[in-house]
Formats: C-alpha cells, sequence, structure tokens
C-alpha cells in the first residue's frame, strides 16, 4: 500500500488543505501539489469527491481520499514506517486525540469563522464568546495530551498538531486583520507557546503560507464581497 | 488493553448509543448498561463528558471515551481479536468507511431530524428533499462498499453497518408515526433490504428496541412538547 503515486487537490489559504499539506511533509512524502479554482472547480475535483465537491482531495494511485481528517489518517496508515507516526499508537490515547481533532472542526473552526462572517456585530461577538469557550478547552486538551512535552504528540508532532497546524498561518493573518488572537498568551499561554513552536519546525515552515500573502488574500476577498454588495 | 470492565452511559432510544451497544454485541463484549436521565443527567456523565455532557460515553477500566463513531473505532481497536473486526483492515477502505459514516451524522441523521422537527412545512419539506438526496448516495455507497455481498462490511458486519444500524429501529418507527421511510424500497431497494437484513442478525435483536416502544416514546415526547407550548 504504502508508495505509489500521491496528488493533493487544494487550495493554498486553505486551513483543510494545509492539514493535509502538513502531514505530508511531516512523514516526508512527495506530492504533486494541485492548485484548485475554487469557483470554477476542475473535473478532477468533481470526480474524485462528487458528494461534497470540496478540496482538500487526495489521490494515491489513482483513488481518491476526502475530508481533512479522514485524509490525514489514511495518510498515516497507509505510509507506516514512513516517517513519524502521527496518531497515537495507543488505542486510548488515539479515541482521545479524534475527539479533539473532531472538537477542532466543529466547535473551535466554526466559532471562529462566525467572529469574522458574522451578519451582526451580536453574531461575531457572540462567535468571539464561542471562540474562547473553544480555546479554554483545547488548552486543557494541550496539558492532557502533552504531558508537560512540547506538542500534543508529545515529544513530536502528532495528529491533533497537524489538524490545529493548518490555522496557524490565520492566527497570525487574523491578528493583523482584525486584532483578534484566539490563543493570546494571557488566556492560553500553552496554546500560544505551541502556535510559536509549531511555525518554527522546518516541516511547518516549508508548508504553512506567509502571514503577509494570507492578510491580501483576505483583504482582496473583502474587496470583492463589498462590491458584489453595492451591486445588489 | 483488551479485557476489564466496561461501562455504557446511554439512552434506550438514542440512535447513538445503540450504535455503540451494537458494536459491543457484535464484538461479544459485555458491559454494564447505564440507562441516563437526559433530563437530570448524572454526575457520573457529566464528569466523563464536561465538555459535551452527552451520551453515549463508554467507560473502560475507569476511561470515559465519548462520541459514538469514535467508540466504535475504539471498541474495535482496544479490542483486536476479540469478535470480528468492524473497520476494515486495508486502509484505503478503512478511509471509505469512515467517510460514509461522517455522511451518516452529518447528512443523513441531520436531514432526517428536520423532517420531524422543522419549524414550518417548508422546513420539514426541505429535510425529506435532503433526507433522499442523502440516501440516494448512501445507496450507492452501499453497492461500493458491499461489493454484492450482504452488508457495507461484505460478508460481515462492519463499521458502516453499525454506524446506521442504530438507526435501524427509528426507520420502522418512523414509518409508523409519519409514514415516511428514508429507505423504501422503490427508491433504495438495496437498503431497504439491508435494514431487514440487518434487523434479523440475533447481535442486533438483542439489542434493537422494539418499533411499538419507540413509537410510544416519540409520542410521549410530541404531548410534552404540545403541553409544553400550550402552557406558554
Amino acid at each position: 500500500m504504502a508508495g505509489g503515486e500521491l496528488k493533493l487537490l487544494g487550495a493554498w489559504p486553505s486551513p483543510f488543505a494545509l492539514r493535509v499539506k502538513l502531514a505530508l511533509s511531516f512523514k516526508g512524502l512527495s506530492y504533486e501539489d494541485i492548485e484548485e479554482d475554487l469557483r470554477n472547480k476542475s473535473d478532477l475535483l468533481v470526480s474524485s469527491n462528487p458528494v461534497h465537491k470540496k478540496i482538500p482531495v487526495l489521490i494515491h494511485n489513482g483513488k481518491p481520499i476526502c475530508e481533512s481528517q479522514i485524509i490525514v489518517q489514511y495518510i498515516d496508515e497507509a505510509f507506516v514506517g514512513t516517517g513519524p507516526s502521527l496518531l497515537p499508537g495507543d488505542p486510548y490515547e488515539r479515541a482521545i486525540a479524534r475527539f479533539w481533532a473532531a472538537y477542532v472542526d466543529d466547535k473551535l473552526v466554526a466559532s471562529w469563522m462566525q467572529t469574522f462572517r458574522g451578519k451582526t456585530d451580536e453574531e461575531k461577538a457572540e462567535g468571539v464568546k464561542q471562540t474562547l469557550a473553544a480555546v479554554e478547552h483545547l488548552e486543557a486538551a494541550f496539558k492532557e495530551c502533552s504531558k508537560g512535552k512540547p506538542f500534543f504528540g508529545g515529544d513530536n508532532v502528532g495528529y491533533l498538531d497537524v489538524t490545529l497546524g493548518g490555522l496557524v498561518g490565520w492566527v497570525h493573518a487574523g491578528e493583523k486583520l482584525y486584532g483578534f488572537n484566539p490563543f493570546d498568551a494571557t488566556r492560553s499561554p500553552l496554546l500560544n507557546a505551541w502556535v510559536e513552536r509549531f511555525g518554527e519546525l522546518d516541516a511547518a515552515k516549508a508548508v504553512l503560507p506567509d502571514t503577509d500573502r494570507l492578510v491580501d488574500f483576505a483583504k482582496m476577498r473583502q474587496a470583492e464581497a463589498a462590491a458584489a454588495a453595492s451591486n445588489n
């Protein structure tokens, strides 16, 4: 099962595609990086993910795998012995890592998006409140999973590091854009230090986009949205 | 890791708790079945799942595991060699099973709930439409996963059978209550036959609640909701 041709259908600013790129980078796997235009999706994307028609999709020897957390688990299981293991070896620790990874998407990402995209100031404020509640839980999760070591995975980067790692570029960009860092040093000192530590790893630096490029991208999208709204 | 004491915090009508009971039943594992009163949650539930405070929670040798799909994967991984494997052995097939299991909760269950709980007739009709779209995808998934054999898992029940199996009692109860069966024989002949086949297995019969009991439960809840609404 290991080896063979890997293609990734992604979009460079996507935290979900970045999650997969981080997993591939930490495992030391090379792949063809195919950038999708999400406003004009390729036939390959649509035929590879006919259900959701979303990136990221990893294509391994012609067979597509969809949904970022499922892809990362696949990479870990299909390439056992290539690079470090991302999921913990112990079934209980694996269940805990899966629990918090699901929490990142269901609670943290969902409420953090609402801080930017809420339609009213009230919705945005509620997003901030929910984001900070999620971060409080994740700060405790870091303590539980890392057991005093530098990463969720312990001495080495693991599944949860990669899951949350896809967001690191947006932590910095969001702070520049809106002055809001969910992982600030006062409220969540462990996660704040983790963001810095993770971003300094060579395998992460090779993948994570530049903050200014993300800021420019977000500003461009905001300007487009404003122009579309004024045309209505 | 295998062996030891298993306790399940559940609620008998819950398709998510039933999913875990089915996994334990097919694996041939015995456990203490603790029925929770969801209107007055036990200290054990709240302390075992402090993040979501929801059932089901499986407690294995004092250590809690939360979220039904994560629990089923845990059962399979912690009790390797006890009973049949639920997840496929091949990493690609495992990724496909995880994809469809996530789809069941994110799309099928969410839209099916809307067919009962929608606030307006339009919302309910949209729920029916989305449910049928999800079933169409799942009918194709059954073909892909079963490869002409009786179950999603092939010759034997697997992860997806257990995931969807938690809903089987409600398929029959929903038909009695509302005359709507998402898996009807015309639209989804494969899933319709699967519902019958699955329900006839001894390990499923040992766990799945009686249809009339589910119908009575739903009617009682509806009566309570109507009484509460008329008091407002």
